[in-house]
């Protein structure tokens, strides 16, 4: 396997975290996204998004953090990382959406913004940040893990890294209670490494 | 079931209309969103993430529209529509993020800014409209269906209503020859019906 990676991505960080947690190697290959390489005709034909991660395992190519971790659940890990029963698929489900929407434009946009100095809109964003962090610890009142089974899935794999990252955006996780002791159960997970900023 | 609706949503019709493919059927509860019964205790309780369109069925409740087509499709519908390998797997779900995503900030933006009259920055949305649909004609040069497959899975469900409808945002579709031939073979299907401005 190769993996378009940069290693301050939380997204690819979050498909370099799963592939340790579930004991596989990929060859790591850095893009760099100042130079634009994610939108060369090279890169393109591996991720048509131009956008890292992107995945090749073999004739198969796959862009989108989310999928790369589905596809890699299904394809090498335990079931409890992606279990076949449709309550579980469709929960799952929900919170990679929730990773790739309200925590992508929420705590990402505003760790992109303070760490990169991209241009955001401050106050929104952290107001979408503080109600996505607030809606996980509610969440995390009644339920160990995201998608409410007795393991770990992939959901908690997808939101981890940016939620946990909020720090770097200049949101302060203290009061988050319930979600400081979930990512403590995540760190405690064989196979667990952080990446700067955890 | 009971499904939490509006008819001029189409990531409320997009479950709809799956629904009608697989032969199943919900009760639809029409939820008001300009009087913003959507953000409403009753309602969070069913959905916290405050958005429409939410299934009930039993005593599970799910958000999302791409959340609830994984479910619906695990649950009551023949395995083409969400093929349970690996390859297959990782591939739906880069489309369903991508129908999240692309099309859901490109077209669907520039039909709720015309529509609806929500302010949009029209050249922005426009120009990632224009470039979701034509990753979406270029992909289908090649395959019949987004996921490859030799029948349709639930990506050609969650990315369909908000493509077909650009149209409503102000957009073209006239040139996109691939994208207008894989519409008409969606439209072919048994069980399919539009909605408003389809």
């Amino acid at each position: 396997m190769r993996l378009y990676d940069m290693t301050l991505s939380g997204n690819c960080y979050k498909v370099r975290l799963f592939l340790g947690m579930i004991g596989q190697q990929a060859e790591l290959c850095s893009i760099d996204l100042r130079a634009g390489e994610q939108k060369r005709a090279e890169f393109l034909a591996i991720n048509p998004r131009g956008q890292i991660p992107a995945l090749v395992d073999g004739d198969m190519k796959l862009g989108d953090s989310q999928a790369i971790l589905v596809y890699l659940a299904r394809r090498y890990a335990d079931e409890h990382w992606d279990p076949l029963d449709a309550v579980s698929q469709g929960r799952i489900a929900s919170w990679l959406s929730f990773a790739a929407n309200e925590i992508l434009y929420g705590p990402a946009t505003a760790r992109v913004g303070k760490l990169f100095g991209l241009p955001i809109d401050t106050a929104a964003v952290h107001q979408k940040a503080l109600a996505a962090l607030q809606l996980l610890d509610n969440h995390l009142v009644t339920h160990t893990w995201l998608a409410e089974g007795a393991q770990p899935s992939i959901a908690d794999i997808a939101v981890y890294p940016y939620a946990a990252l909020a720090g770097d955006g200049g949101i302060d996780l203290t009061p988050y209670t319930h979600l400081n002791a979930w990512f403590a159960r995540i760190r405690e997970l064989p196979g667990y490494f952080g990446m700067p900023g955890l």
